[in-house]
């Protein structure tokens, strides 16, 4: 099979190096990872299975190997290269490419053991991180707005340095919560606030993701049981954490993926919730923070051991509150298993 | 004139608003910004001059508009768009496509009054951010490593979760500064040290972009005038500062970017340096940290009044340092004049 990448993580995941500056072309039995000189130190270093090539226009590299080795064919993924740079293979080549869209994630789509291991990991170092941001929040979050504590959250989760973030925290207090991708206000966190927290780091370059909603007060902790002052938020909350529990106690191997997401969705709308719930059950999680599989109401993908995705169900009442509860699961003996950190 | 933008600065240059998932069309005298239901409330209280369209699917949307104005031929810029979302557009119409690379950078090359307002209040920023930088690494930068201290220079450019950096600030002790695109390392910062500092961050979407080299002691500050302890250090120093000063004195409109360029090379080369020079003498500095003009070897650009670009020449001698002089200027009444900040 010949196939050429131009992702960052597609390319690490092959060869076990990539940069920002990089391609990648698999002819059959031959590999190459093509870079610029900037990179030739770290790339002779640690690239693994593969030719390294420097040239300080990628594009040029390439016309050569297809060339050099008389391709007639090769995959290529519409997503991960803009027209410019595609334009450039395409217009200097006697070659069919071959558009295949989402080649690299569905390579990925199945973690083997290493994988797991690190993404273990990089759950384990999540799960600490809000445990300490619990401590912080307590000692010195009150009375902070959401920027800073979007700050707080950024330094504890990468280790103040130490680890990259697999996306910017959302931190986001009461009704500015009911914004799924909220962005961080003016907003100040006081007694007795609802406080939705969506974070992960990165260990060894694949992400951990987990987010909790909690009661704001002097003991306050991320975990998953809570009891909030309103009664409409604790019945959202509870319906929220039904709904994540009972997808990762029902989930199966050999299950579609939309009937995963039916898990979720099902308690919510019995629960009259149904139209505030504005997004799927979860993603996959490895190299990039959104993978295969999709756990959406359209998604035909059949659930198999070894994948690893998010279940995070949630409830967003505009001008109100937002409640969402996410944990990773992985496949194992045909169950969910919640990677909890522990 | 008809243009179909997907960059998200190059749309909010045409509307004063932009999100992750958006795309904009120009069809003579109207307008669309096309974004899905997630930026409804945002997108119709800050577009300006364009119609709002909803749609889960952006191309659909596009594909309609082009076919409802009978568009024949439309502008795009091929670096914006990857080949997955152009052909959804391109398959489904019967429109002449014409490719026109660096489309709005282009368009944004001369800044106006508001624009350079803007960048000045981000210098502004930038610069006091420097010097309280300068405090922090008295009081708690020394015995700290790269990381530590790149998270200190996080949190002091964004002033703690209030803007948005220009990109990662780099922060290099001695030889890790010998790298121009340093990333951090284990190393300490000790009495004495050359450290490296390169950093900005977003006004109103804006960058800043500015760096200095110093001597680390207990009165490292950010200026340019600097005393090591090593002669070469000095020298290499002093070299790069007439480079610099060079460049920003005898800087004109009406000049090539190729000449200006030349203003910080000759000086290098001339000291004996010029291979271990490695990248263009600065960029323009805008809504995006890298855009036109590119004051590089090799552009024919000519420069003018109105432009906004870093003057930025470096030394980088593997093994041993790394010393760069960066700050951004702007051509009025045919000369350059330093963003100071002050």
């Amino acid at each position: 099979m010949n196939y050429m990448l131009k992702d960052e993580n597609a390319i690490y995941y092959e060869c076990g190096y990539s940069c920002d500056n990089a391609l990648y072309i698999r002819l059959e039995s031959y590999a190459y990872f093509i870079t610029d000189s900037r990179y030739t130190i770290d790339a002779d270093k640690n690239v693994i299975g593969a030719e390294v090539r420097i040239n300080g226009d990628l594009y040029v590299e390439v016309v050569k190997l297809l060339k050099k080795h008389k391709v007639k064919k090769i995959i290529f993924d519409p997503k991960e290269w803009t027209v410019a740079g595609f334009e450039r293979v395409r217009e200097n080549s006697k070659v069919k490419f071959k558009p295949e869209l989402d080649f690299s994630h569905k390579k990925r789509i199945i973690k083997n053991d290493e994988e797991l291991k690190i993404l273990a990991k990089a759950v384990k170092l999540g799960a600490k991180a809000f445990k300490q941001l619990s401590k912080e929040f307590i000692k010195n979050g009150f009375g902070k707005d959401e920027y800073t504590l979007t700050h707080m959250a950024k330094g504890i989760f990468g280790d103040f340095g130490k680890y990259e973030l697999s996306f910017d925290p959302i931190v986001a207090i009461n009704k500015n919560a009911a914004r799924p991708h909220a962005m961080p206000t003016p907003t100040v966190l006081k007694k007795d606030d609802l406080l939705l927290v969506d974070a992960g780091l990165k260990y060894k370059r694949y992400c951990s993701d987990r987010t909790r909603t909690v009661h704001a007060d002097k003991g306050l902790v991320f975990e998953t049981k809570q009891n909030f002052k309103g009664k409409k938020i604790q019945k959202a909350y509870d319906t929220v954490l039904k709904a994540h529990d009972n997808a990762i106690v029902k989930a199966r191997s050999g299950m579609k993926a939309k009937k995963v997401d039916a898990l979720t969705r099902d308690i919510v709308e019995k629960a009259g919730f149904g139209k505030y719930y504005v997004h799927s059950t979860g993603h996959g999680v490895g190299l990039d923070i959104h993978e295969m599989p999709y756990i959406s109401t359209k998604s035909d993908t059949i659930i198999e051991d070894g994948m690893v995705y998010t279940i995070e169900p949630g409830i967003y009442i505009p001008d109100e509150f937002g409640i969402r509860i996410e944990d990773m699961v992985t496949m194992v003996d045909g169950k969910a298993k919640v990677m909890s950190g522990n």
